[in-house]
């Protein structure tokens, strides 16, 4: 190996290291540290903050890439140089004090957050918004070429190369085909939902045994609870979070599933410490854990396994059997919480974020009009008042941590589950014999294959097309709804 | 402020915030981490000691300590100056790729020693600490001004100023004491033990409390369990850890005592972030453990306290009263252990590691020779075999982290302890009440005052002599054992 690109690897493997280091002090935030430490762990997230952003403006960089002769490069080395330069590129835009103020401002905004949550007050936090919502904003200035929007530069962040011009039809054009779902569907009656008291202790056993049987390494990971579920960490060190209600399995069964299946893309990738290795996209990850959350653990099949599973746990289920567990977990019903959505009004739920976010980056909507724009939104397009804060503008954490750009990967994730979903149904013509036993190696396989072990050698698109043999498009998804819920409600 | 100290005292306080992101690490390591996460926290940590010697090796540094105008500032920031001039020494001296090397050795010794003594098995673990030793020889070379000993270099770590050439006279005379009282007490009948099975959650139910009681504030810090106890973090987010063993409650409530001791000192310092404001020395540490987990835990008034509770905790005891427990947790046993030891074998047990890790560290005992050494010092000391490396030569963390010159602070801790003891009882007649009560805050207060508070503005010694109006010796500690063991065993 020549030695500029050694040295530029070895740099980037350092980077790497220290920025797992800050999602494990982010973790430990959500789920380990004592109240009274969140203002020194601002500090100390600033401090690490300004650490990476330094190493990724190191001026050596250009340097060592200017002295590797890029053609005799694998296609893996040549990525590694391509996003040594992304990261150069956005590190020397976004000025030291910029990341430092954001990655301070992001704690102490989430810490505002969960006191206004809990105390459904959108005033309380509204200024932490606004602090956020700057710094976002100037952040996006710092990147934007001639001609972007500021929004563009933050989906960038997430999902390279998305440009809001492109996304806004795809996400637009799914509206008709779920708003005339939802409607056909509110006209039915909805099947009954499972009743009983179910312990959280076995509902945490029960998510284990399921993350566990889907391939979820528990050598190389954890599941803690939070409020908020999430996945953090990579390689040898993925731990996933997930919540419980007594009074409904099915969040923290879903949830863990959900989290199992960002864990699992994180826990297969080839290197943990080389860019080129990493998750592909925001959307591309989330395609992960929908696929594992609804296409798998949603499904009929799985329904055969998780009757008896569920019966073991908590006894005797107010449900006769499989297929009412199966309507029952499909269940549509206009709820408050995107978390809580189910398939049919989830991306109604992203399209709003959507909207009120790009609205509030352009600066065509204020802080102070936010609470009721989202109520109005909300209500405009799902047919219900909002009760309070904490079931409404307050239920997120994104913006509270400065992510912006960030809720159009959930919908992308979605499209993309579902034109995976076609394609290994022709690869694996007996995957519904394989759910139904909770036997689901192959399936990962599959997964690991064509998008685990791809890293970042391809943009999304380019990646879900090779993987599937199509352009990725919201088809699939479409259609994958209208079966499903066709069936499930006579359509 | 002149700029040149505010820039100093502004990099002194982002190198603190890595610092406790390192400490962190590390808690998370030893109580959360999946086992997997082993090789690559090593990455993470090696990579976090090469940011913080960099940062701690600023060339900037040396050109803002020269525009000082040092002769005006306080106290205070003199001492903060002189902190990052010694800082900055060190890290000068040790060259970044041993300061990494050393961390990367520490974490894969730490997991190699912990396989070593589940299996019991020395060999295993030999060649982990044959590199430590290696590595902390260097670094002492560096380190090293002319005449010292290796492991002079080592001790200053801890223990700033302390020589090898004092310190030897001042442990080996404590010898004479303690061997007479052993062996006065070896021909007495020792006091029943507590019998009886004691379920780990109500035990860390009761050592919570009684930690909270000592004054450790819980919402700036937690409570977890773990093979090998240990406090860490400073400030607003100090965390302990804990062991249980059912039949042997006093091991989890002296573990958790000592720790909280530690723990006090690290939340009362008056900022998280600044080198004068931080522990004095590792002595002056270890004293504050020691004096809660003895003078105050140990005593005849706190068991009367401890006896009713214990009784709430785990129902009728096999004890008859306050009197037989205060015998009991002070009952003189020769173990193999030392964090288990008594405090008439506790300094016996650091003496020996002493004795062997300056040996190890100058090259007068090989490594393959160690595990013999040990076992024949052992037997002539505490007149015992050791019947496996698990409760003899691996039964402590320090070695396979590399710690060297770590344990004769231990020693300090109890003289510095019982120096503050008797100043204290001077000072606070009612004291006796106080602890029977269990109402300590004005113990609390007496320590914040002279010592937390104190920082590092003094050496320890002179730390020691201002709080307690007297030179440290170890008259205090000897008299306090003769006393209070004569008087259990009728000497």
């Amino acid at each position: 190996m020549s030695m500029p690109l050694a040295e530029l690897l070895d740099h980037l493997k350092k980077t790497a290291a220290l920025s797992q280091v800050a999602s494990l002090i982010s973790w430990d935030q959500e789920t380990m540290m004592p109240a009274s430490g969140a203002v020194q762990r601002a500090e100390q997230s600033g401090a690490l903050a300004s650490v990476l952003h330094a190493r990724n403006a190191d001026p050596r960089i250009p340097e060592w890439i200017g002295a590797i002769d890029l053609p005799s490069l694998s296609a893996f080395d040549r990525r590694n140089v391509a996003e040594a330069q992304r990261a150069y590129d956005r590190a020397t835009k976004i000025p030291a004090r910029l990341a430092e103020e954001s990655a301070r401002a992001a704690s102490e905004g989430q810490r505002i957050w969960a006191m206004a949550r809990a105390a459904g007050d959108f005033a309380m936090f509204a200024p932490a918004l606004r602090r956020n919502i700057e710094l976002a904003r100037e952040e996006a200035a710092c990147l934007a070429g001639p001609g972007d929007e500021l929004y563009d530069s933050l989906l960038d962040t997430f999902e390279p190369g998305a440009r809001v011009a492109e996304l806004e039809p795809l996400l637009e054009g799914m509206r008709p085909g779920l708003v005339a779902l939802r409607e056909n569907i509110a006209g039915k009656t909805a099947p009954p939902g499972i009743e009983g008291h179910f312990p959280a202790d076995a509902q945490l056993l029960l998510a284990r045994t399921i993350a566990a049987r889907f391939g979820y390494d528990l050598h190389a990971g954890r599941i803690d609870t939070v409020v908020h579920p999430f996945c953090s960490g990579t390689g040898d060190d993925v731990r996933i979070t997930t919540r419980t209600d007594e009074a409904d399995p099915f969040n923290c069964l879903f949830s863990t599933v959900h989290e199992t299946g960002h864990a699992l893309y994180n826990q297969g990738i080839t290197d943990a410490f080389l860019p080129a290795a990493d998750y592909c996209s925001m959307g591309v990850h989330e395609s992960q854990s929908r696929f594992w959350e609804n296409q798998i653990g949603r499904s009929r099949p799985f329904a055969d396994w998780l009757y008896p599973a569920m019966e073991g746990a908590f006894g005797e289920l107010s449900l006769p059997g499989p297929d009412a567990l199966y309507a029952a977990v499909n269940r549509v019903h206009s709820g408050f919480i995107r978390t809580e959505a189910d398939e049919v009004h989830y991306n109604l739920h992203i399209l709003m974020r959507f909207e009120l976010e790009r609205d509030l980056i352009a600066g065509a909507l204020e802080v102070e009009d936010l609470e009721a724009a989202w109520n109005a939104r909300f209500e405009r397009d799902f047919g219900m008042a909002v009760p309070d804060a904490g079931r409404g503008v307050l239920q997120d954490v994104h913006w509270s941590v400065g992510l912006f750009g960030y809720f159009p990967t959930y919908s992308l994730g979605n499209i993309y589950s579902a034109c995976l979903d076609r394609a290994m149904r022709r690869d694996l013509p007996d995957r519904d014999a394989m759910v139904r036993a909770a036997e689901t190696q192959p399936i990962l396989d599959w997964l690991r294959a064509r998008i685990h072990m791809k890293g970042r050698l391809l943009p999304a698109a380019e990646l879900i097309e090779e993987a599937t043999g199509e352009k990725p498009s919201a088809a699939p998804l479409i259609a994958y709804l209208e079966d499903k819920f066709g069936s499930l409600y006579d359509l």
